[in-house]
């Protein structure tokens, strides 16, 4: 099925809206000023500066990674979903500025990026394994497409379509082509969608070069060592590069994700991508397999992925450990990006089940509650102490900060939060998919009509979602309802009939419509006590609760210090109560547990006592967690 | 009370004799191979060749670490002890063949560093920070103490004279002198050794020196860099380099243990030294203080210490991660030298509670039951899996190891085995103390006769223990027999007569003596379960198995995978049953457990279910972990 784009569909909950806010108001403009260095304090970006150095408008230094350029990129496709959802001339007249700026600073054969031009001029191409080239001409394909779709203008557009002529100039099968391509994998999603937005297919075999390419021996990257000189050289990651950036097989040979994980997801998104479009079962075969090892191997229960700071990346089925775990932010950003290409290859509830618990979790715990501070690294345990004390946890902090000088998390938040409107729904000729329950609206052609198709509902909070059918004329056509992974229990019925048929996760309800009708769909949320695998050695004798798609943590400012003491009370109930005033408004869990007992005065070590003492616990949604001062927090408690 | 020494004591029981006899044929000889270059597969050593070469007797480079003499002079003391206990004229005519070889090393004026000698003459005493210089003297001082009270030879113990007295006269108070101290503790104590051996103070006042001099403002390290013209270095720790090597308080000040562990045990050892002869009490305050913060708040339940790789030391107190940490053997070695010198300092139960402890478990896991295969970091948790994949434990081995390059833990193992007879006993005017229950004796005087004194039992395993007392002449005199800190039970009766007077940890029987008298001594040894406290994170909801002063652990071997999965019955019996056949006899432990039941294929997280199988349980001393084929480990287990 094909997804509604923000076009077609918009997301207008009290959930969401807050974030998309938060997205509009604060991290938008605040990104902006960032980027033309006048916020203090804040580590120097100097991302404008570049333009309008390799513009020939400002005399300076190139200053910054070799993908700065990137960062207005994603701020640039921001503003375009968010302009989608809430037109503003001023923003927008920003934006055309830095499209002028950036048309500005676009070499006559289309060659864009500021790094090279402004410093290193004669080194183009010449070392994709580090330079980040592709990846940069990515976000801006990606940021292309988002504002020409926005906007109408086509300014952007062609200074895109030009670069992605550009590089095909460079890379490709053609004698005297390079056989190379990206570094850091994100040019193969974008563009599809360059080529989605304009329709034009040299952009897909672009791609479909890339992902062709990659892993093909012999290796790009060590060839093009060779070529400037350095033959042998494989950086940083020595004899495990090629497994680092996901060369080390063709991609249909791909079985078991490694590697830099934000790479590793942008890839697969683009294998998924072209799977659909071509109907290429070898792609897609690699897609299932390569998703099966992450959800089911690699996946902390947030949604997180990338267990090894090391090198960003995956490490080896069922290592999860809480405390000692990567988690970017941007890996799960990219995890959502996958989960919605695979349910377009194949309406399987599993793939927006994987990608709610990333949003719910793993995606929006990188933001506080106010979109200042961001967490690049997201641990499911945390205490400050020991980070404090120890340096093998020196890249994790154990509070959210105010930027980073790699700010690729923050905008890659913006971008997401801001688009959630294309991930409701899709559609075909004969059916409807309605893939998250957010309150939102879209306006969907399927069978012939127009349909006017609305949910409302206190999602993830409350049970009970109302799903407003309404074609313009009546019609029959399927609806197909996602009942989630955590759902055990469901009714569903529209007009007193029920429902129940499920095919995939999805609930069929294939049946005549007529103006009016609503579906009401009640997802019973009742807590749960999640367990691990038994090879995830973290999380042995430990449970985490869930309620819906949210995943709960302990936090010391509700449970007192030395959290890991507590022990939920195997028999425990749990009370689920909603509260205004909490977090901006959450679902706090209240629970029975015990903690130690005894005089520890002097000693570290002592003979079991059974005593314990009973104690109230109360848990919030970890995606909220760390809004009110530093403190310790854990997902997986222990239990007796 | 003042300990009795080798000359006078002796161990011999089943469990330390194997390992002594191990000491004496098998590392000994494999280690003068290994010196010499002769094992093949075993990194370069080059020890001899490099004295060979600065003596003038071969041609060649320096090749090793800055400290590769200090091999040669830990396997020298090894040595020493050896003959003590088993006299070898072949050994010794090898040993006094290094003697003579070192000797023609050194310098007409008392230097003595093959890596200065032969490849940096003019740097001498110029880098004490990171040089080892007076390091490596250290252990030459130790040498030559343990070789002369071992044979009566003076040759080494005039080498260390001539070296000590060229350093005297590099560093001191003097004018035109050094106000330094050792980038690497040791020498400190090594300077005790050197007086005790030849009665001369000025060995003492070296060491008076060190210890008072350390922590000083200007800091030595940053006055010596600016002498080199290195204003401002401060090395590979930069602001935290004083912390690394305990100079950033004056050793009176200091209260919390920092920085690298085994530089930490050594200092300590020497201030614990100085305390106890010259009644300073300022130093012993210190002593206590720190060994509080160490064995109270940083010490594993195997006596392990230095939680962090990074400086292969102290974190913070409650930091204590199983599977994370550094836990050097060195450092356990070096726990059980401080506190044979803080009971010295006062009799006080608990500082053999914590070098048996210690030594059982942290110092023991350090070797295979071989004596051929070491482990330099000590974990108590252990993942082959985990650790082969994943980067932050690339200093860990899962597996013990032939030889390091930075060989110190096999000789500081072998010469703590050997020398095990000077730690049972202590003796003052009116009483003999015993610290430890190995089977041997001594030769003791006290209350104006010489007692011979024999323990006799089958400790650890055993409950029961004789203590044979046999003086000249019936005398009257105190035995303090520790009791040790697991024993909650013991009894213990002179001909039929009971005695329960304990005082700081010591079982006091004060009475007449006569020939053939025998305390029987019964020390129960339930197996314990082990808590430990509420602050220390990584052992929440677990416990750890000990019996006696052995601590437990699971092996996959007898477990089976995911040993993690394992949760020990809360409710459980424990059987404790002596092996012979099993890793060379020992007690094994067996008790109930379950195990997570379930279908999870294709599934990593699910909703708990209270269904688990029960399993027997089989746990062994840790100590002798690892020595039937890589497997899976862990010491701290689940319950429920």
């Amino acid at each position: 099925m094909i997804p509604v784009g923000m076009e077609n569909a918009r997301v207008e909950d009290a959930f969401w809206t807050r974030y998309m806010d938060v997205v509009r108001d604060v991290m938008i403009p605040y990104q902006w000023e960032v980027m033309n260095d006048r916020v203090e304090g804040v580590e120097k970006s100097h991302a404008i500066a570049n333009f309008r150095i390799a513009a020939g408008r400002e005399e300076g230094e190139f200053y910054g990674y070799r993908f700065q350029d990137s960062d207005a990129y994603k701020w640039l496709e921001a503003v375009a979903y968010s302009l989608m959802r809430t037109p503003d001339p001023a923003l927008e007249s920003l934006a055309d500025s830095l499209i002028e700026l950036v048309g500005a600073a676009q070499g006559p054969d289309g060659y864009l990026n500021t790094f090279f031009t402004i410093k290193d001029a004669d080194k183009r191409w010449r070392n994709e394994r580090d330079s980040h080239e592709l990846y940069v001409a990515g976000h801006l394909y990606e940021a292309a497409a988002a504002y020409f779709r926005a906007t109408g203008k086509s300014a952007i557009l062609d200074i895109a379509r030009r670069n992605a002529d550009h590089v095909s100039s460079i890379y490709g099968r053609e004698e005297g082509k390079r056989r190379g391509y990206p570094g850091h994998q994100v040019t193969e999603m974008a563009l599809v969608s360059l080529y989605e937005a304009t329709g034009e297919t040299r952009f897909l075999d672009l791609a479909r070069f890339f992902v062709d390419e990659r892993g093909a021996e012999p290796k790009y990257f060590e060839v093009e060592a060779a070529a400037r000189g350095q033959e042998g050289d494989k950086g940083r990651f020595g004899d495990r590069a090629s497994e680092y950036l996901q060369a080390h097989l063709p991609a249909r040979e791909q079985r078991v994700a490694v590697g830099h994980a934000v790479r590793a997801v942008y890839m697969y998104s683009a294998m998924a991508d072209l799977a659909a479009i071509d109907g290429d079962e070898g792609l897609a075969a690699a897609c299932r397999a390569l998703w099966e090892d992450v959800t089911r191997r690699q996946m902390f229960i947030t949604g997180g992925i990338g267990q090894e700071e090391f090198w960003e990346g995956f490490s080896r089925d069922y290592d999860l450990p809480n405390d000692m775990t990567y988690n970017e932010t941007c890996a799960s950003v990219g995890l959502v990006f996958w989960a919605r290409r695979m349910a377009a290859l194949e309406l399987k509830g599993d793939y927006y089940d994987v990608a709610e618990k990333a949003l719910y979790n793993g995606v929006l715990s990188g933001m506080s509650l106010d979109g200042k501070r961001y967490f690049y690294v997201n641990l499911l345990e945390s205490d400050p102490k020991e980070i404090a004390a120890r340096r093998d946890t020196d890249y994790a902090a154990p509070t959210r900060q105010g930027w980073f000088a790699c700010a690729c998390c923050p905008p890659n938040l913006a971008r997401l939060i801001a688009s959630l409107g294309s991930y409701q729904f899709s559609r075909d000729d004969g059916s409807i998919a309605i893939h998250l329950y957010s309150s939102g609206e879209a306006a969907i052609e399927t069978a012939g009509t127009r349909v006017a198709i609305a949910v409302e509902g206190e999602y993830p909070w409350n049970e009970s979602i109302r799903v407003r059918v309404d074609p313009e004329a009546g019609a029959t056509f399927a609806l197909r309802a996602r009942v989630p992974g955590w759902c055990e229990s469901f009714e569903a019925s529209v007009a007193g009939e029920s429902f129940r048929e499920l095919r995939d996760g999805y609930l069929i309800i294939d049946r005549a419509w007529a103006r009016g009708d609503v579906v009401e769909l009640l997802l019973r949320m009742p807590v749960r006590r999640m367990r691990a695998h038994p090879s995830v050695r973290a999380d042995a004798g430990k449970v985490a609760l869930t309620r819906g798609p949210v995943v709960y943590c302990l936090e010391e400012k509700d449970n007192g210090p030395e959290l890991w003491d507590i022990a939920l009370a195997r028999e425990s109930a749990f009370e689920a109560r909603f509260e205004p005033e909490l977090l901006g408004g959450v679902v706090a869990i209240y629970c029975d547990g015990t903690r130690s007992t005894g005089d520890w005065e002097g000693r570290l070590y002592a003979e079991e006592s059974q005593e314990r003492r009973p104690v109230r616990l109360k848990a919030v949604p970890y995606f909220a967690w760390d809004n009110r001062g530093l403190n310790a927090m854990e997902v997986w408690i222990n239990q007796r």
